[in-house]
């Protein structure tokens, strides 16, 4: 499994994923998930990846290979697209065609062995910050004003949190806490999703890669949020009243 | 979807159900999943159902059947069995018995459209309270001193405070407290699990139905736990130090 989280902010864009991969709870590896690009000054992308390893890191290869290329049929790439919109056309392009290779078949189904999902989220110069949701079909869905967040692996033990304490209006560093808290309950019901865990805040109109930080099993501060949490949650359900049987 | 709980407290069982039934999210009613048996003064026992309707209703009244036919067969019901282990393996049979009928296979797969889980806890003259989990092949898992609870049906939004909070030695009141903030923490995250909820508590020792409450869509308690845990959530999210980026 995986779990890899989107927010847009008001002040820009929080993306954090774990690095646990996982072939059976017997066979497990640190793999990194987070992958930024940048063109300084004019954007910056970042795409997290959860499912078939394979397949995300042969999407990732592709994606940063054509950056690097100089001939004219692979000129628009997530460096030169246009707008994000272009650049999530060009993802998810790239990873139904990584997925239809794979599985050697025409139709490519969600549920194929080796699908995969991706968060984007970036700026290009001329533009708010944009976050999507990539499925393994290509196509897309975009964030909006009512639900300004994307998970994606396993989101269900992390999200009564987030749908209860995000706020767009909040501060990074709030940002930051939330997301630990989210993943800390994530990690602490699931194997497969494990530490370190790596985090891209972008801040809005700096058109370049911003804070990137890898969270690893000695964070103190992530050490505090796990140790604290389920202090907290404790004291949380005893300050409401009980109960009345009688 | 479904969500079932089963506590074993130090003083007794407390077992919750949701009522919500679904075939699709265009088509839901509202169905009982939880059921009680007693011979007062010598056994009480409760069964949660989760899975396909017709499955656990073919279940419940097969058991149920047995407990009033006097013929010789049928001897050994749910309410003469001489333990809770022998209650639970007459369960798991009839469980798997009606799995099978409906498939018409002689293999029962935990996939097959016709499966179902169900939670049973009660106490027998002579024994201490027990607690299982009965699965579609009809084997079961006993509830012991390192995890006394069992979930069925959407179990992850709800268990990280479950996981957090439970305390074998809490009260009643607490107990459906907190069983109160689990359900609602997935009711607001899975439409297929809804009010009302069933509740059973059971007092060890008493060997008789113990209080049975219906929480409805309009019990103040429930809305003040629904209102309050969200807020609840936010300050003790705000209460944390926030994640320092410099």
């Amino acid at each position: 499994m995986t779990y890899c989280v989107g927010l847009k902010l008001r002040r820009g864009l929080v993306l954090m994923s774990d690095t646990r991969t996982n072939a059976g709870v017997d066979n497990i590896s640190t793999f990194k998930k987070l992958f930024v690009w940048e063109s300084p000054g004019e954007r910056s992308v970042t795409i997290l990846t959860a499912g078939n390893l394979a397949t995300t890191q042969s999407v990732i290869s592709i994606l940063d290979q054509h950056t690097k290329d100089q001939d004219a049929e692979s000129a628009r790439t997530i460096l030169t697209a246009s707008s994000m919109f272009t650049v999530a056309q060009l993802i998810g392009a790239v990873l139904r065609d990584v997925i239809a290779r794979h599985s050697q078949e025409t139709v490519v189904k969600a549920e194929c062995p080796f699908s995969a999902t991706l968060i984007v989220g970036g700026q290009v110069k001329g533009e708010e910050p944009r976050l999507f949701l990539i499925y393994p079909e290509g196509n897309f869905a975009e964030a909006a004003e009512d639900t300004p967040y994307f998970q994606t692996g396993e989101t269900k033990y992390g999200r009564p949190i987030l749908v209860r304490a995000f706020d767009p209006d909040m501060s990074f560093e709030d940002a930051a806490k939330l997301l630990m808290v989210s993943f800390d309950s994530t990690i602490k019901a699931n194997l497969s999703v494990g530490l370190p865990l790596d985090m891209h805040i972008y801040r809005t109109g700096s058109l370049r890669t911003g804070i990137c930080r890898r969270i690893t099993p000695d964070d103190s501060y992530f050490e505090m949020i796990s140790t604290s949490w389920g202090e907290s949650l404790r004291q949380a359900v005893a300050a409401l009243p009980p109960y009345m049987l009688d």
